[in-house]
């Protein structure tokens, strides 16, 4: 084996043989989405550069952006202590990550001094 | 039930009852650590505004920083587009994160322009 790609056989994945990757903003530090990494789409988006995922849903390889455009050029891949978190620091080509048109897929805010538990 | 609530019954909690949660700093965006919470633990963060994780190591609820004081205040949560992710903003206390004592548990780094793939 290419001793370059060790770390990858080293990474923790679940029983589907996926890991969580966090895209991140490079330059601000927003965080853009979360998607599920396999095997094959690591070694994609070493091998391109952009980041290719796993789709859960439609059980296939995703070029993130191969329709939309709205392909992620990835600067730089981490992973964290445990070895069970993909971090991806991307530029996001047309500032658009989320399939629903907008920048980043948290757009859902819980403010936390506006909650009654009681 | 509580009506300020209901949003976390239409989350997509996996298979084990536990969704992936990003914490960030709150002030430079740095992202610290990726862990699991279930049900019961975004109760108790939401309650107590520290958060609460689920350990799957130790299958019980995790104060974070109950025992190292690095508690971490959270300022913000938000979720994502399709409900399967928790984002947590927050105030680092201890400026340490992760276990092995360093601020972030990302400082694993495979630089993008360094691999011989082929």
């Amino acid at each position: 084996m290419n001793q370059n790609l060790l770390w990858i056989e080293q990474l923790k994945f679940n029983n589907n043989g996926l890991i969580p990757a966090i895209a991140q903003d490079f330059q601000d530090g927003s965080i853009l989405m979360m998607a599920w990494m396999n095997r094959e789409s690591i070694h994609r988006t070493l091998e391109t550069t952009e980041a290719h995922y796993w789709s859960r849903s439609r059980g296939e390889l995703w070029h993130k952006g191969a329709t939309s455009g709205h392909i992620q050029k990835v600067k730089e891949l981490l992973y964290d202590c445990d070895r069970d978190t993909i971090l991806l620091k991307i530029e996001q080509v047309g500032d658009i990550a989320c399939h629903t048109g907008v920048r980043s897929c948290f757009f859902n805010s819980v403010p936390m001094n506006s909650l009654v538990l009681h």
